[in-house]
């Protein structure tokens, strides 16, 4: 299968690399930015293209959400398959008459950061089987978590990834907001950081939590409150806090 | 110095154990709960009692912040150091005639959890430097990361660690709620998970954030509130987003 890669941001930039690592290579990568592009045609010597899309079998849409259909349109061939990689579209955003897929990969991409790309769970779903076992084959070569997910599925994936990475990044960043303000250098908690994320493996997030909320300690929880002069910050306080002692509920 | 731990919770069962894996030995663990503390006390070859507070010239309290003020009036004697090891209490807190201190690890501790003990950051506060030259000696039996602190910059530590730690754990505890109901299994997201950790080693956590928020999408954020029938969960998603927007001065 002939395939194509269209984008030059963090996901394209990773499939590609995570597909010439394990000896499978796209003929091309295509996309608007030629400076990304050469970076990533260099890396992983695939052709690159800005104007002449590559005659091909599979193309693989790795742009942000609200460009994805307006990109898959610029795909004219109709005796081919072509996939997006968002949790949160369903595949018949894809507009034009191909063979249409999802190819999802589960992880934070950032460009510069190296990753394990065999433990990346994806989710894929087509039209049909052949489509789903030549994605499914895809997927396995680079990874060996590789699932089945439906559009509802996804959307459900995207919504706990959302809670268990991005709004967990912001509360680093917010954390380090405060012990930075305090010269408290914020390097001191990684420790705790790592104790909490290796503490849920063996035992339900539900069963660790500790603080001063589940402790319903009225005290304490006054005290950080008088303490947090950002609203943001103290808006966050509140409704985790308040949301601990209703998953538990303590008056 | 002769040593006394008193209680007998997640602390004092972690730092009894820490101390003695050192070679440094409590002559006594004291109590109310016989059962907790006979463990403790096996475990570590320490004598343990509930009635006779043995002689001893240091006493660390080990109980949950709203105890410390009433066990420590049970220390009677006069010449010795009594430290407690909350991050949210002043040493004044102690109530008798003896010298005070803190002495405050930032852990999570549960107690079935094995941990590194040489990687906890522990924060020192004293009277004197005498006793501060102690207590700072004792804890570098046990980690390499041990600093002074004073009331003040302990709640902000603290307060920080609610963030980055008990608030970190919510959300996991949040998002494997959102997951279950569908038969999503959480462990899909602990690659991801740890990828969002380790990131932040080498990415300021400010600029390591992903996610709809940070691309301002808000046709997902829209349809990712419908998709959250809890209140809390909703609340959660809400007022983070709104964080992360204001960070970047989103409008």
């Amino acid at each position: 299968m002939k395939t194509v890669i269209i984008g030059s941001g963090n996901v394209a930039y990773h499939l590609a690399k995570a597909f010439t690592q394990n000896c499978y290579s796209p003929i091309q990568i295509f996309g608007r930015n030629e400076e990304a592009l050469r970076e990533i045609s260099s890396e992983n010597k695939i052709p690159y293209a800005t104007d002449t899309l590559a005659d091909a079998d599979f193309y693989l849409i790795c742009v942000k959400d609200s460009a994805v259909a307006e990109v898959s349109s610029l795909i004219k061939k109709e005796n081919c398959l072509v996939a997006h990689t968002s949790g949160s579209l369903p595949k018949e955003v894809l507009l034009g008459n191909y063979r249409k897929a999802c190819f999802y990969p589960l992880q934070t991409f950032s460009k510069k950061k190296t990753l394990n790309y065999s433990e990346i769970p994806f989710f894929i779903e087509a039209e049909n089987a052949l489509d789903f076992g030549f994605l499914k084959t895809l997927a396995e070569t680079i990874s060996t978590l590789v699932t089945e997910a439906d559009f509802k599925k996804r959307k459900f994936v995207h919504l706990t990834a959302v809670f268990s990475c991005n709004f967990v990044n912001h509360l680093f960043a917010r954390g380090k907001e405060i012990s930075d303000a305090q010269d408290i250098p914020f390097d001191w908690f990684y420790p705790l950081i790592d104790e909490t994320v290796r503490k849920i493996r063996t035992i339900d997030p539900k069963d660790a939590q500790t603080g001063p909320a589940i402790r319903n300690d009225a005290r304490i929880l006054a005290a950080h409150e008088a303490l947090l002069a950002d609203s943001s910050q103290l808006e966050i306080y509140k409704v985790m806090n308040e949301s601990i002692k209703k998953m538990y509920d303590l008056k």
